[in-house]
């Protein structure tokens, strides 16, 4: 799905949300865990079937009201590579049912190295004469600290096969400020970062005024999304953060433009996890879910409607 | 193993190189990558096995002269889940034959995720009442972007499991001055994080005077590695760029310390690809890679020579 297709749909659906797909075993009701550890013994395996039962039941029940998910590559690795194969089948399941899928895995890494990255996640891997995609998300998240030889092998592949890249600006953890809000002369790190995130979207622009290199900014720095929203006109911000991190609907109307437009929030364990809270033992995982994201959205979007 | 073993090892067999394992199939010499065409079709699992097999060469040719390997995850997930299981099998196959393994992935993230990472790649997963090592690497790099938040899980795991980490501080290529070079009141970027790094890895030293949370530092650049090697003298030095990015072993000779120990220096494709310069289509890659690690060992030692 292009980006532009995400932006229709989060206008149409009224919904600038993303559900966080953070696949920790803890998150899965345990007669799923059951089911599977029966099947398949205490194995990597059967966390991995288990999560990917969850996940596709998290996406039959918000498909058709979230536009997006953004499955975390972490959790997936945790268990090894059955955990990625079982990432790679939740990103196929996740786009056939229409939803934009953001991969998000932070990489960060130069020139060939990167590029490698880029085409196993955005792109094809060649092959003799074939050319396979992958991972083949519709967007990923990247971190620029190794500047632009980092990104650019990642733009690149975005550019041919019309995809999108998020790069961290400033994150939503406490410890952020160890480094991003150093001051260098009258910025600080996570504006410069900005800055160079701005440059590297240069040169293209959709039809909703947005370029092709968004920018993570944490919901639990307000003050910040407002800056960076009046300093980077075309770039989309990926917002994590919402909900369980304590980013509420007030604190994200900041990402926006005027016309609600422009920036995506992200609820993980908030949604994933929603059927902790109904004392069902998660018979009502979905429910629970859907209740929660449609709660998000009406929270959202009270404060900051779409137009369209 | 732990990192005092490998630092022995270093001692011993006088070598303070790591052959990074970079597995592209144009490194692969053509014979290989047919045998397994022929058996798997153009696939993903073609390739897979033809690097598997390509890797497993080069860890025998090598394993009594060079003490580690550094497969970079890149390369690996570029063959999507495939890669990602022949990676923890290259990783199995380098421990069993006593190599030390530094894990070449640059995570960054926060909180709960950076312990998955953490957990997948250094430590146990846990399913039910089972611990299950997954990659199970003696050693990560991490990116320290995000602040402390993304470097302690990795550091409990460390601790726990007597692992160890490098984060990145100035890397190798040219655009690392796009962030890393600015200025910070009287410091760059690169110099805040090696100060960072410093204080991540305090209360900890081995019988070799370091600590576990190394820095990376690219060869490329020898003013730096001079300046941070006197600022950090606990901390281990993990030096890409040699050969093939232009380092030479006048350039490293700054990472060590006067008795020759502190750091470890990467060559990837000059080791892996050095077969391409014989003349033999590859049927020598093993002998040609041998020959290449000497070549770069004796280069280092005659300049930098190891004390016990």
């Amino acid at each position: 799905m292009s980006f532009a297709a995400l932006q229709k749909n989060i206008i149409e659906k009224k919904n600038p949300t993303v559900a966080g797909l953070d696949a920790r075993i803890e998150y899965v009701p345990q007669p799923i865990i059951d089911k599977y550890v029966a099947q398949y013994g205490e194995t990597r395996k059967a966390a991995a079937e288990a999560i990917f039962e969850f996940n596709c039941g998290l996406i039959d029940a918000l498909c058709d009201i979230v536009p997006a998910v953004k499955p975390q590559a972490a959790y997936y690795e945790l268990l090894g590579w059955e955990g990625v194969e079982m990432m790679e089948r939740t990103i196929n399941y996740a786009k056939e049912k229409g939803m934009y899928v953001i991969a998000d895995i932070k990489r960060g890494d130069i020139g060939a190295t990167a590029s490698a990255y880029a085409e196993g996640w955005l792109g094809k891997s060649k092959v003799g004469s074939a050319l396979i995609p992958c991972f083949d998300a519709d967007c990923v998240t990247v971190n620029g600290y190794m500047g632009a030889d980092a990104v650019n092998p990642f733009l690149k592949i975005a550019n041919e096969e019309d995809k999108t890249l998020f790069a961290l600006v400033r994150t939503s953890n406490p410890s952020a400020v160890d480094l991003q809000d150093l001051t260098i002369g009258d910025q600080k790190i996570y504006e410069v970062m900005g800055d160079l995130v701005a440059k590297w979207g240069e040169g293209f622009e959709d039809e909703y005024g947005y370029n092709r290199v968004g920018a993570v900014i944490g919901a639990t720095w307000p003050e910040q999304l407002a800056e960076m929203r009046a300093a980077l006109p075309h770039t989309f911000f990926l917002v994590p953060g919402y909900g369980a991190q304590g980013g509420t609907a007030q604190d994200v109307k900041f990402a926006f433009d005027e016309k609600g437009h422009g920036a995506i929030v992200n609820s993980s364990r908030g949604i994933m996890c929603a059927w902790k809270k109904t004392g069902k033992d998660g018979a009502d995982y979905q429910e629970a879910a859907r209740n929660e994201a449609i709660k998000m959205r009406d929270a959202i979007t009270a404060i900051t409607p779409i137009q369209e």
